[in-house]
């Protein structure tokens, strides 16, 4: 149920961390009339000015610990190894009855990093939503973010029901579908929709900028070729990817290993000149991206619609 | 120079095959007066029809044989593994002097395939355009598909040096901008730049295709974690990257393994925690996409620029 009433979700909602996640919260949040009182906090002061010039908030906290005071609920949006210490920090400073959330990419490894320093008479209920780019910062931030994106919720056993509900009913009230998953489950998924993706462009993208025979500059030139689609992911956060590499280890590892036998098999098929095997692999992997257009989670556009300016020419309709 | 005079570049162009690449091809041809009359053939007999439907040329054969006869210039626009049939067939019925090209994505298998059996009266000036997009077939062709994307050539010992200019002033008129390369170069520099990056994308969604414990439903849902993104290349034409891999096999298989060895220091990175060094990979990967914005081969914008519909907020400019 989408969040219709005039009465804000939350009378004071504390945002830990103010960059692409944080700041496009803060907008929706404002936009849509979310929470009365929104209070930031950046342990980095100039990234705390720079939300106070963009107007993010009503009030602005370097120590979390003063942000989250009398707070309805305290969201930790901060790459996933910063959120022992922001649960260390706060722990004692928070309002009864407080719902304590975050954003991370990894959920089990939040819960064991914060669980032990939050208080018992909080709810804390660990949430992703997934959304992002490849940009960082609190101008990153934009307040349809979360819009058609799913943001899962994966509860502890015993979460309190009408806290639940409050913070789906603010999560929709941000444009987001919501889906409930066991921590474990949710690492799983992430490892092979998110992480190993990120994990491989990185790696191309290095492979290209180590190579003797091909310039960087040939690189840079030719692209368009299709190496440019993996440097989006590739130009994204360092320290929340880093993160998310420390933190979620067995399940990438776990993807990474079927990834890597899946392209022997592939590299042996193109050295013993297996087209068959090739042109069925390559048939097989066409209908997934209809699939995921279909399911409102691409758009609906050839070269993610970002063909030359200029171009009048419609697409194919009868693909 | 750009073709900028009324006169086209050519009397007859003839285009043998009509998908993505010859479409766009008629359609830019037409729309710049490039050519006076434009001949069409495909072996498929609906796929001539579309293209007759879309008004896309003057004159429609099934017979690359007869489609050729006065041409001036004759662009192949197959996958690369049709070169050597289409070389045998027009090789008798070209005109004394005709410019032969073509817009494969490997050059030296498509040498050895057509030279053979082209006469030595005309002009083979292999060719390609490093431009397209997922989409195939005659419906999915634009005029601006090549506007601002390299065309390399890859001429051979002794080439004519007017017909080299006349098809780079015919590719120039498509909005091209033009490079000449060693054949062998051009298959090392695309194997990096455009092989290798199918292969990969290819090959994770297969992987993500096998899992028995994320559901398929579960990596559509959660796509726009990062997966997304490589459905995009993955969904391109089977035939094509079929032939890709099997006539570009040497370059394919070396930049497979440099990305496999490097692919396992990042596996092994990640199993023993080794922070600082994931940190220094995910920030040197960084920068190449900002000099790809800057060397005009990407969009500006967070995203490819396909965020949510309505999104009023401005993208990060001190990034």
């Amino acid at each position: 149920m989408a969040h219709t009433e005039t009465k804000p979700v939350f009378e004071k909602l504390t945002l830990i961390g103010i960059g692409l996640i944080g700041s496009s919260l803060a907008r929706v949040a404002r936009k849509n009339n979310l929470a009365s009182h929104i209070s930031i906090s950046s342990r980095s002061e100039s990234t705390l000015v720079r939300a106070e010039e963009l107007a993010l908030g009503d009030s602005y906290y370097q120590d979390a610990a003063d942000a989250v005071v009398d707070a309805d609920c305290v969201i930790a949006c901060v790459p996933v190894g910063a959120s022992e210490t922001i649960a260390r920090n706060i722990g004692s400073s928070l309002k009864s009855g407080a719902i304590v959330s975050d954003v991370g990419s990894v959920k089990r490894a939040v819960i064991d990093q914060m669980q032990p320093h939050l208080p018992t008479n909080i709810h804390f209920i660990p949430a992703h939503p997934v959304a992002g780019t490849e940009k960082s910062g609190p101008d990153a931030g934009f307040d349809s973010l979360f819009e058609n994106r799913w943001c899962i919720l994966t509860p502890l056993e015993n979460t309190n029901v009408d806290a639940l509900n409050k913070l789906s009913t603010f999560w929709q009230g941000c444009g987001s579908n919501m889906e409930q998953m066991e921590p474990d489950h949710h690492d799983l998924v992430l490892a092979i929709t998110s992480h190993l993706p990120h994990l491989i462009a990185y790696n191309i993208v290095g492979t290209a900028n180590d190579l003797e025979t091909v310039t960087s500059s040939e690189v840079l030139k030719y692209s368009a070729g299709g190496f440019r689609d993996f440097t989006r992911l590739a130009a994204s956060d360092p320290t929340m990817w880093r993160d998310v590499c420390l933190y979620n280890k067995d399940a990438l590892l776990e993807m990474l290993s079927r990834f890597s036998e899946d392209l022997s098999a592939l590299q042996r098929a193109i050295r013993w000149g297996k087209g068959d095997q090739l042109f069925d692999l390559f048939t097989h992997t066409r209908g997934i991206r209809r699939a995921i257009i279909d399911a409102g989670q691409e758009v609906d556009a050839a070269d993610f619609g970002r063909q030359n300016v200029g171009q009048t020419t419609e697409i194919s309709k009868d693909e």
